[in-house]
């Protein structure tokens, strides 16, 4: 249609992380030639992401993936498809990789989408087709989606004493306005580094309306400390992020979450990673994040209206009784003592709800004493 | 619970515009007070907020609320609650003002929830309740929600040319990293100051992602112009922001959404107004902005792959059929032949469907030729 325009970038700067990320798509690609040049039939091993291939680490503390492995071949009719979507996956992050250009999970599937050439099929028909392909290239690969230069939506926000550079630009997170400096989501080193600190903890609150009350409230400045939100559950940068400052800082992780079945598993996946993404705990699980989040017997303790009990439904007991049973609460007397108050309680409680004391009550009094005392649930 | 902390501010410097919004809750409850002084029946006229009370005004071109108002008794049985209730949001928000804070439409509800004295029944039993009470007391006193120091979730994104102040903090939006700055979701100008621009116009896309691939390339940096995006539909600070970018810095605003009828009802709602809040049009609309999203016609224009068609569901063709019959859409030929083109072709197309030509195509070729040939659809 128009005429071609300049390309933006014509010499790509390999980091030596893309160098290791495209040696091992090319590992993958010399597997299939190999077995081809040998006459025998050409396969990937897939680690399996079943939640039989899961295991929570005892000393480790976190969530991790076993070591069982599913065949992938060409030449069986049920997995040709499938072997095919593999590979198409795996070429298309070396295109990326090697253009230095990052896209989006529905980027990629349109990127590889294509009818097969002398077939009337499609290389995929719908992103669901795509989505489980690309977690196996992250498994086989044990590169995580962002090394494979893609990303996620991207939420959550930051700030507080911290000086970091991004693509380049230097960011002050104390001077980033009411919105917060808006953490990526992609994280990794290449693209964000740290320069000055001077937090001494990182707060981290579910719901980006919590942090804008501790935010319009300078809490980070008067308790010296990074204000993180991940609206809702984190997605994958804000994880990434929090592990960052954790382990790179050595910054202790709290976290101010709602007292329900939800709060209650938005910190196991913090804490210990999740079950569908247990290959990605080591770099982004942190075992000792501290719950600060609203107890059930803040109910009594804080003197809460009765007006403020949200009733718990049946999905929510349902929850209660699953995740009591998690192995990393199973046999911690705090948290079955909390799970059972709650379902004692019968209602669960917002972190908003403290503002029926008084609109600054949680950054004031709350969470200040929480602090003081350590008043955490591990 | 815990020992006292000291308030973060003791004093509040109100804005005139808080005093002006003061002064219009005040004059809510004067009425009261001189209704009950003269032995009348206390009431309320609040603007109505039907379908039947909206319009399009085709000189301003925006959707407004017309005339039409439904009085709100104390002493009827069907409206005392409701009265009640409307008297609350406007104390609790006299009450946000007077504390220079602000708070979610959550944290309202939290802060005016309580058992009526003498009675077991709730000022709010749920969210749902108080949600259409505040839009109200908006209408009523001609006041915007973010007047009333209540905030919605923020979404959204800007990158470009701009230096503003948000909250005091300088913040150059050519140097915020890869997330760019997170906008607000109040951008009321006692919050958000622009400082120096150099951008010469706007241009919002749908996604987040998308934006990601425009703020990769470095797009507004080589086209001069301010790049933001609103999550999808975007939040009231989104609107605001672009409105306040397109009247104050006098930016033309173009608009790259999705070839679908939700696209084309993103594009409606920036440009003349939504339905539900037509009583902010004046201070959100922008009738002169302009759709440069994909066209049905791009399919055969720029040679895409019959693999990128989304087939319409019925949904999207009665969707499409309504957004034709909108006032602002039905004589304009253009749109008429553009979604009768829609039709005909049974399918629609993402932004992110120009990843199939290549990954930056659509920085590199698409927009820049839009720009170049002033291809847009009104």
């Amino acid at each position: 249609m128009a005429k071609k325009t300049k390309k933006t970038s014509d010499t790509v700067t390999l980091t030596s992380k893309d160098k290791k990320t495209l040696g091992s798509i090319r590992d993958l690609a010399d597997g299939v030639v190999q077995s081809a040049d040998r006459g025998r039939a050409p396969y990937v091993d897939i680690p399996s992401r079943s939640l039989s291939n899961v295991r929570f680490n005892q000393s480790k503390r976190i969530i991790e993936m076993g070591s069982g492995t599913n065949r992938r071949e060409l030449f069986n009719l049920g997995q040709a498809k499938s072997y095919m979507q593999t590979l198409l996956v795996g070429s298309g992050c070396k295109r990326l990789i090697e253009q230095g250009k990052t896209t989006s999970i529905r980027g990629l599937f349109y990127l590889l989408k294509h009818t097969i050439e002398g077939a009337s099929e499609e290389t995929f028909d719908t992103q669901d087709e795509c989505d489980p392909i690309i977690e196996d290239i992250e498994v086989s690969l044990d590169s995580m989606r962002e090394e494979l230069h893609l990303y996620a939506k991207n939420a959550g926000a930051m700030v507080g004493p911290i000086t970091l550079v991004d693509s380049g630009d230097g960011i002050d997170c104390s001077r980033m306005g009411s919105g917060g400096y808006s953490i990526p989501s992609i994280v990794e080193p290449n693209i964000v580094q740290f320069k000055k600190n001077s937090a001494e903890f990182v707060l981290h609150v579910e719901k980006d309306t919590v942090w804008r009350r501790f935010n319009e409230d300078k809490f980070w400045r008067e308790h010296n400390c990074i204000l993180t939100h991940g609206g809702g559950q984190p997605p994958r940068g804000v994880r990434r992020m929090l592990h960052r400052l954790h382990y790179e800082l050595k910054l202790p992780v709290y976290c101010l979450l709602d007292n329900d079945p939800w709060g209650y598993y938005i910190y196991s996946v913090i804490k210990q990673g999740s079950i569908n993404l247990a290959y990605e705990s080591r770099r982004m699980a942190i075992p000792a994040a501290r719950f600060l989040g609203l107890r059930s017997i803040d109910y009594e303790r804080c003197q809460l209206s009765p007006s403020v009990q949200i009733k718990l439904n049946d999905q929510d007991i349902k929850r209660a009784r699953q995740i009591a049973q998690y192995p990393w609460f199973a046999h911690k007397k705090p948290w079955q003592k909390e799970l059972d108050l709650m379902l004692k309680n019968g209602f669960k409680l917002e972190v908003e709800a403290l503002i029926s004391k008084d609109i600054s009550y949680v950054t004031e009094e709350y969470v200040p004493s929480r602090l003081e005392e350590g008043n955490f649930l591990d």
